[in-house]
């Protein structure tokens, strides 16, 4: 199935935001990148034909990092021994905040058109569900995906999205999953 | 929802293969153990209701690290700042051969009833459909699903298991998510 080609009519874009987000008392923080959070939401990204993957951080030191990994595997010794990781990571945009990420994404569009989703592992009013969001994103209109790190999203980047998608559920009350992880499910429930 | 109960009569088991795996030219080697992947994983599972999640490593120096990761979680500074991570983590048992896996699961069943599942990322004939590991799994019969490390599970465990899952497939031809991601994926296909 190697030659498979995409198919579906999606024009999705994810962010991963490391500002503004929350600790575990709820204060606003910037977090720091995780390098295998680059590589596996990268690699999702690539699977399901994600268009792009902007990382948000506006810290000097943290942009630095990421522009040495992703010189590494676009470049490096990475680059050679592993070109599938090169591949992926091609995909990742740097940018000091989330509206940087949305200008990108309304740039090659009609900026009215572009949707901004918002995810939480928490249940809140007005979430759409996963089954709606797949009909939206289906639709062809340019959709941005925002991920939170460390304790999630702060309340003002849910407020301003135009959608809040519903929490990834399991079976249990457990209610922890990585946002690496929940990144694929997410993709995969969207996309699959 | 946080009250919401396990409601699926599944008695699925994972296991993380670090011996026999494959490396990028083929050979079988033993792999390093991952710190993210133990969290990952053990996150999914708790997400999903999964039973125990065993990592597969023979090697005397890898069981040493699992030992000290895991009881900085259980009992070290970890165990109090993030609770949540040590109730995942209290789903990993260390063995040293997926042999043991298997004897684990069977001993609180009959032998016979377990069921083996490896994973690949490659089609092969006789896969089993995820429509079709849907159902068995959640016959309440138990299953250990086998998850490689490295380049993937050995030729041999993919011949010994009693059956293949079929891949994950996202939209396009590329086809390297991370073993994090994928366990997160296949639990939510099966489960969810």
């Amino acid at each position: 199935m190697q030659s498979r080609k995409e198919t579906i009519n999606a024009d999705l874009h994810l962010a991963l935001v490391h500002y503004p987000v929350t600790n575990k008392k709820g204060d606003i923080i910037a977090s720091a990148v995780t390098n295998l959070d680059l590589h596996d939401i990268a690699r999702a990204g690539a699977t399901y034909g994600v268009r792009a993957v902007y990382i948000v951080t506006p810290l000097k030191d943290q942009k630095a990092l990421l522009k040495r990994i992703l010189a590494h595997w676009a470049k490096g010794f990475g680059a050679a021994y592993n070109p599938k990781r090169a591949q992926a990571l091609k995909l990742i945009r740097v940018v000091d905040t989330l509206q940087d990420a949305r200008d990108a994404v309304a740039g090659n569009h009609r900026a009215a058109a572009t949707r901004v989703v918002a995810t939480s592992s928490r249940e809140q009013r007005k979430s759409v569900s996963f089954r709606r969001m797949r009909a939206l994103v289906r639709s062809g209109d340019p959709h941005l995906l925002v991920l939170g790190t460390a304790w999630g999203l702060a309340a003002e980047v849910i407020a301003s999205a135009d959608y809040l998608l519903e929490p990834v559920r399991g079976t249990t009350a457990y209610n922890h999953l990585s946002v690496r992880c929940a990144a694929a499910i997410i993709l995969d429930r969207l996309l699959a």
